[in-house]
C-alpha cells in the first residue's frame, strides 16, 4: 500500500462516516426519494451510461465472451437497474424496527431496536449493475457505501453511482453516503480492509480468489461469500417423482449460481431402483457425473469419483454422486465435505427430515424442495446483497434487514442500580 | 508461534469441533443435567480448587492487592461459582428457539432458527471464576469452548474446568466439549487466532493491551469488548433531584465496570443552578473532575480538562464535565469523545428523550435510568459472558441468545424454481 491509498481511504471513509450521520436518521420518505430520484437519473442517463460502458468494453479487448455477457449494458439492462431501484424504495424501512421488548421488573422497558450498520466497504468484480444494486441496499439500510468495483468497468460505475448520487442531492441527503473508491490501484482494497474504525463492515462480492485475500487481510469484519457446495439427499422414503423433479431443477436450472447442487447423495435402498432414472433425466439433459465404488455398482458406467470432487464447487453441469446410508450417512458426508451453505432432503418421512434438518451446520436446510430457493428473492426478502456463508451475524440471503445492526433503548423512570 | 503451539491448536480445536457436533444435538434435559453433575463437582471438590488455588498465589508473588482480591477463591466463591452453574441450568435452552417464521406464496414455509455457534475461543486474564461462567454459558448455548485464561491462575482453572469435565462425563456428553489451552504459551493464544476454520468465534476479555492484540491478529470473527465511555446527558428540563440520584449511581456505584459513567454533559440554561448541587454531591463521595471552560465558567475551582480527559475511561472516581447547548451539542460530543457503549439522557421531555436515542450510535442509550444498568443480569438475561462493543452479530450484554447463530429451516411439497 503507498501512503497515497491509505491517504485517499482516509479521506473517502471520513466523508462517508459525515454523510452516514444524517442517513441514519433520514426517515422513509427522504431515502424512498433518493431511490426514485436515482432512477429517474438512470433511465435519462441512460445513453451517457452505455457510452461509458463502449468506452469500458474498448479498453479491455481480449475478454472472455462469459465476461462480456455480464460487463455488457443494454438499454433493457440499463432499465432493469432503474426498475430495481424502484421496487427498493418499495420495500419496508428496515430501520427503526422494534426486534423484541420486554419490562423488567424494577419497571425498566427496554427494546430492541434495528439501526444502520455506518459504513459498508463493498468489493466486488465485473457486473456493473452490482453499483446500482448495493448502492441502493445499503442506502435503504440508512449505511453509507464506500463500492470499489472491478477495473473493466470503472466507467460504467461512476455513471451509475453518479445517478445514485444524484438522486441522495435531489431528496436532501449527503450524495458521499455513496462513493466509488477513488482509485483503481489494488493498494486502495488493502486500505479498505485495514481501515477498522472507519469502515463498519466489508462485503466482497466476487471470485474465490477475492474473497478469501479478503478474509485473509481484513481487520474490519466482513460478510462473506466463500463457497455453495450443496447436497440433495434422496432418503429411501423420497416419492420418486419428486426427487426426479426436484434434482433437475437443483442441478440444471441454473448451474453457476450459489445454491446450485454439486453432490447428489441417495441411500443405498432406493439406489437400485432410483438411481438409473435420475441420472438418466440428467445426462439427457448435459449433465455428466463423478460416482463413488458404491454408485457404480449400481451403474458402472458411471466415472470415479475422488475425494477432490466431492470437495468441488462446479458450478457447471457436472454432478458428484455418492451412495450413504440413512440420514446419519448423508450427514457425515455434508459434514466431511460441505460448506455449510444450502442442503435439502427428499423424503415422506418427517422424522427423517427432522432428524436431517437438525443435523447439518448448514444456514439453509430444505425440506422437499430445491435447494435454488436459497436466494434473496425466494425467501421474500425483495432484494439481497449477497448470500452469507459464515456464522457470525448473518447467514444465507443477506437483505435490508441483514444489512442492519441494533440498537437498545432503554425507558425508565429514575431508575438506579443502586 | 513454534510449530508446536500449531500442532497443540490443531489437536484441541478438532476435538473441540468434534464434541460439537453431538453437544449442538443435546437436548436441554442433558445439558441441563452437565450443568448441575458439574455445580455438584465444584461443591464435592472445593478444597482440591482451594489448594491449586493456594499453589496459583504462592507461585505469583508480588502481585498486586486488586489482583490478589481478583484471583482470590475463597469456600464462598466456589460456592457462588456452584450457584452460578446452577442458575444457568434453570435458564431457558436458547437453541432451537423459532426466531421468525413466514410463507411464501408458492407454499414454502421458512423457519429462522437458532443454533449453537460451534467452537468458542475464550481468551481472559486473571479471574478464575471465568473458566466457570464461560464453559457453562457456551455448555448451555450448544457450543464446544476453548478456555485460554492468566497465567496466574492456571491451576486453579484446571480444577475448575476438571469439574466442568466430569459433568459432562456424567450427563453422557463429549468432556471435550469444555477443555483448557494445554499450553500457557503466549504463541498459543496466536495459533488460537489464526484457526479459521476450527475455531467459530474468538472472545476476548480483559484489559485493552489483550482486547487489541486479538482485534489486530484474529482471522477468526471477534465479540470483544472494547471500552465503555459513557456518558450521561442532564437536559435543560431534567428534574433535579432524579438527575442527581442517577448520576451517583451512575459515576460512583461502582466505578471498576465498563457501564459507569465517565463524562456529564450538562444543558448550559440548568449548569449554573444544577452543576454544583450534581458535583457536590459526588465531591462529597470522594470524586474528582476534569471540567471544561464552560464549566468552570459556572464552577472556577473545577480543573481544567483537556481532550484527552474526554476520550479517558477513567474506571475510578473521576469524572469529566462539559456544558453543551442541547441534544445536538451533546450527540456531537458523544460523536466525537464515546466508544458507542451506554448513554444515558436525564429530562422530562419526551420529544428530546426521543431525539437523544434517536441520534446516538451506541449499543445501549438510557432515558431516566443509570448508565449502570448495562448488564446482562439486569436485562434479564441470566448471565452473561461479557458486554460487545462492536456493531456486528451482538451489542452490549452477550447472553445465552447471543452466542447462538441461526439457521433457515425450510419445508416444501416439491416446490422446484423452475
Amino acid at each position: 500500500m503507498t501512503d497515497d491509498n491509505a491517504t485517499l481511504l482516509d479521506t473517502a471513509a471520513r466523508a462517508a462516516r459525515a454523510a452516514a450521520v444524517p442517513l441514519a436518521r433520514a426517515g422513509r420518505p427522504a431515502k424512498d426519494a433518493a431511490l426514485r430520484h436515482a432512477a429517474a437519473a438512470l433511465r435519462a442517463r441512460s445513453a451517457e451510461i452505455l457510452s461509458a460502458n463502449a468506452a469500458d468494453l474498448a479498453a479491455a479487448p481480449g475478454l472472455s465472451a462469459s465476461f462480456l455477457d455480464r460487463a455488457t449494458l443494454t438499454p433493457a439492462r440499463v432499465e432493469a437497474m432503474a426498475m430495481g431501484l424502484d421496487e427498493i424504495a418499495d420495500l419496508p424501512d428496515p430501520v427503526g424496527r422494534t426486534l423484541a421488548e420486554w419490562t423488567r421488573p424494577n419497571g425498566l422497558r427496554i427494546a430492541r431496536v434495528a439501526q444502520p450498520l455506518g459504513v459498508i466497504g463493498m468489493i466486488f468484480e465485473s457486473r456493473p449493475n452490482v453499483t446500482a444494486d448495493a448502492g441502493a441496499l445499503c442506502l435503504k439500510a440508512g449505511s453509507a457505501v464506500l463500492l470499489r468495483g472491478g477495473s473493466e468497468s470503472a466507467r460504467s460505475a461512476r455513471a451509475i453511482a453518479g445517478c445514485l448520487r444524484e438522486g441522495l442531492r435531489q431528496a436532501g441527503l449527503p450524495e458521499d453516503a455513496v462513493q466509488l473508491a477513488p482509485t483503481q490501484d489494488r493498494g486502495f482494497v488493502g486500505a479498505m480492509l485495514r481501515a477498522a474504525g472507519l469502515i463498519d463492515l466489508i462485503i466482497p462480492r466476487g471470485g474465490k480468489g477475492l474473497v478469501n485475500r479478503v478474509l485473509e487481510e481484513a481487520r474490519v469484519p466482513v460478510l462473506a461469500h466463500a463457497e455453495g457446495l450443496c447436497h440433495t439427499y434422496v432418503h429411501k422414503a423420497a416419492d420418486p417423482e419428486m426427487a426426479r423433479k426436484i434434482l433437475m431443477d437443483a442441478k440444471l436450472r441454473r448451474t453457476g449460481v450459489c445454491g446450485s447442487t454439486e453432490t447428489l447423495l441417495i441411500d443405498a435402498e432406493v439406489a437400485p431402483s432410483l438411481l438409473p432414472l435420475l441420472l438418466g433425466d440428467l445426462a439427457a439433459a448435459g449433465c455428466t457425473f463423478h460416482a463413488d465404488a458404491r454408485a457404480r455398482a449400481v451403474m458402472p458406467v458411471l466415472p470415479a469419483a475422488t475425494d477432490e470432487h466431492f470437495s468441488t464447487e462446479w458450478l457447471d453441469a457436472i454432478l458428484n454422486v455418492a451412495v450413504v446410508d440413512g440420514v446419519e450417512g448423508a450427514l457425515a458426508h455434508i459434514r466431511r465435505f460441505g460448506s455449510e451453505h444450502t442442503e435439502a432432503i427428499i423424503t415422506e418421512d418427517a422424522a427423517a427430515a427432522e432428524q436431517f434438518l437438525d443435523g447439518i451446520d448448514s444456514s439453509v436446510g430444505l425440506w422437499n424442495a430445491s435447494t435454488q430457493f436459497c436466494d434473496g428473492g425466494e425467501f421474500g426478502f425483495g432484494a439481497e446483497i449477497g448470500i452469507a456463508t459464515g456464522r457470525m451475524h448473518a447467514r444465507g440471503p443477506v437483505g435490508l434487514e441483514q444489512l442492519c445492526t441494533f440498537r437498545y433503548r432503554i425507558t425508565g423512570t429514575g431508575q438506579i442500580r443502586g
